[in-house]
């Protein structure tokens, strides 16, 4: 029996947001929640009247409607006149909806999102989510790092217990997770650099052009989030060092394709890395790190004796550690880190706890 | 600036309610909490107008003080007569206290505790501390498995989300980690069984009477409140097999001491189990599992692979490991399973959401 009525309008409907939509539809928790609007960047489905949308059909209903996306303003003007409190889900990685963020919230509006644009842009933005006035709406993330991996949750909890943090590392990108793990494994392997990245492009690992993974930076956004929470005002995502992976002279070929056809000339580079760290019976792996007793953050290739947990991961798995005050010996989790299924879990466990709050 | 008063009446000031009560202090957080009773088994400050007591000079204060403990009847009819919504927060083992926490949910009070005792005593009292009733009190428990490691939240995150639990396997037991991972470790060791139990108890690692721990009861509880999460009716913790770790001539010797001094002619026994799980290259672990498709709980000694991150594990750490639909590669949380700090942490964290949620 539902004795809480919650509005969600949910923006993206690709692989995380069908995904969310469908576990949406069978969350289990006595609150409501009412689909009022579902849009993508060509086509919306809007309850006029606030009733609810059908939860089972709106891949469907998409597909025939001809309703046009509201514009942002407009939207703001739709959820401002909601008859019940509303989440926004964000399930896009678009950078005008995030820049949004703060009239949202100023309005009331609580926000669940996995897209890492809003938090690891400049601080500025961050200082206005998280200004803290009551009358503003929530604004949940835990998706944006880690995908599903309960991470942001517990280390606000820890900064709200008045733990204080020494370090976090981690393992933030399922692509070089994989890449690293099968490059520089505890057991021997003897797989070339670049067979390994072409692999992990046909897998699906990577995106189209690999060096969007390669490149660090969507480990340094990951890393800034995370600093952040932690109490390190870290102003851009490019305000501290990152470390390509790429080398520097396919940084600027034209194509993916090109970067991967002359990538070979390169494995000798990796490989003598890859054996300098298995003389000290130690592995390679592809990090980011806060380092508050050092006051540095940081993105690269670190080397971790054959015995630390990072030298043991599996696959595609992400994996953090937390050093803190209380935790010399640090916390550490580790998991799947990308996942259409983990991914709408952790925006929606996200939906249940604001929920919860309204 | 506060906007939201919330009033806490603190059973327990032990190891973990004195640091409790220091962190309480000190949380960071917009909501106010307001001390308004501490109790021991002997003494209690309670503040009859409902002012806060003062949370710096509680120990003093205490000292003082010559006020006898409410009973729990008295003590309801305070905390229902509290003009702001209350939390209770027990920090003690007491049984008694554990079944009285039905009638204060019921009357609307909501719980914080590490007492393990009513989530893993009968199911009847399980069931009705989580009936869902809205107008009840709400129950937060992290702090019961693993202190404060995020583990119970992240749990029921999956349920409500739709996932499917497949397995939960892990080491919740401090002493138990540490007499394991010294025993039987990834690098060769020679300690003898009965030095290692030895010195685990001069360390303070083990109750008083070493068997308290060693006869897996406590595990037993713990892996009795992640069954339930997950949705598995236990009855009780003597339900399903646990397999004791002491020898069945030793279990009835009268005092610890005894028990220690007679516990080296057993230990050939436990010489022999390393060495079988050495020769499969296996280290011996103390664990508890629920299995979904085998339909069966236990705790007891298991072997696994020196690569598995269970095998790793250093000093008295707890490590947890969650197989489900959506985590076919296990979710793997690990780090320290107990101490005053990080138990006390999980509790006010626990406070802390309850508060958001009033
Ligand atoms: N996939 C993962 O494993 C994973 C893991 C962690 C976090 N994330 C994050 O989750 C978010 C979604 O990822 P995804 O893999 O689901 O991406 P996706 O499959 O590319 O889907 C993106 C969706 O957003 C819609 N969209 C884009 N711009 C829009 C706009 N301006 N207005 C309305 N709709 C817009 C797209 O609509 P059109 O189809 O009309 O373009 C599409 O439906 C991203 O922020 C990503 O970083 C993903
Ligand atoms: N310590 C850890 O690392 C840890 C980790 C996880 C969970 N926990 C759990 O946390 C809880 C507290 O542990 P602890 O180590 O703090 O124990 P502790 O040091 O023995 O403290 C227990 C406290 O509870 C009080 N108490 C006992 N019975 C009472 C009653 N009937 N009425 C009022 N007060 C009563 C005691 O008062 P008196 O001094 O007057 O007897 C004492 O202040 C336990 O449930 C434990 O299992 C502890």
């Amino acid at each position: 029996m539902a004795y809480k009525n919650i509005n969600v309008a949910v923006i993206g409907a690709g692989v995380v947001g069908s995904s969310f939509l469908k576990q949406l539809a069978g969350a289990k928790s006595q609150i409501s929640f009412n689909l009022i609007l579902l849009s993508t960047s060509k086509k919306a489905l809007i309850s006029r009247d606030y009733r609810p949308l059908n939860l089972e059909s709106w891949e469907s209903d998409l597909v025939k409607t001809t309703e046009a996306p509201l514009s942002l303003d407009n939207l703001l003007d739709y959820l401002k006149k909601s008859p019940e409190p509303v989440i926004f889900v964000d399930n896009t990685s678009n950078e005008s909806i995030a820049n949004f963020y703060p009239q949202l919230v100023e309005n009331g509006i609580s926000i669940a999102t996995p897209n890492k644009k809003a938090f690891s842009s400049n601080l500025s933005l961050w200082n206005q989510l998280f200004s803290g006035k009551p009358s503003q709406g929530l604004v949940y993330h835990e998706a944006t790092v880690g995908a599903g991996l309960p991470i942001i949750g517990p280390l606000n909890d820890m900064i709200q217990t008045g733990d204080k943090i020494q370090k976090i590392e981690g393992i933030f990108s399922g692509s070089l997770s994989f890449i690293l793990n099968t490059f520089s494994s505890t057991s021997p392997s003897d797989h070339k650099f670049s067979d390994i990245v072409k692999s992990a492009k046909d897998l699906g690992y990577t995106e189209p052009d690999p060096r969007d993974d390669l490149n660090g930076l969507d480990v340094a956004r990951k890393v800034t989030i995370l600093a952040r929470i932690a109490g390190f005002k870290v102003e851009s995502p490019t305000s501290f060092p990152v470390h390509s992976l790429i080398p520097k002279p396919l940084e600027t070929v034209s194509s993916g394709a090109e970067y991967l056809e002359k990538l070979p000339d390169y494995d000798q580079e990796m490989e003598n890395l890859k054996q300098e760290a298995a003389e000290d019976n130690k592995v390679l792996r592809f990090v980011g790190k806060v380092d508050f007793p050092n006051n540095t953050v940081s993105v690269g290739i670190e080397k971790y004796d054959v015995s630390h947990p990072f030298a043991s991961l599996k696959g595609s798995d992400n994996v953090v550690s937390i050093q803190t005050d209380r935790y010399p010996n640090p916390l550490i989790i580790q998991g799947a880190g990308a996942g259409a299924d983990v991914t709408a879990a952790g925006v929606l466990a996200d939906v249940l706890k604001i929920a919860q709050r309204l």
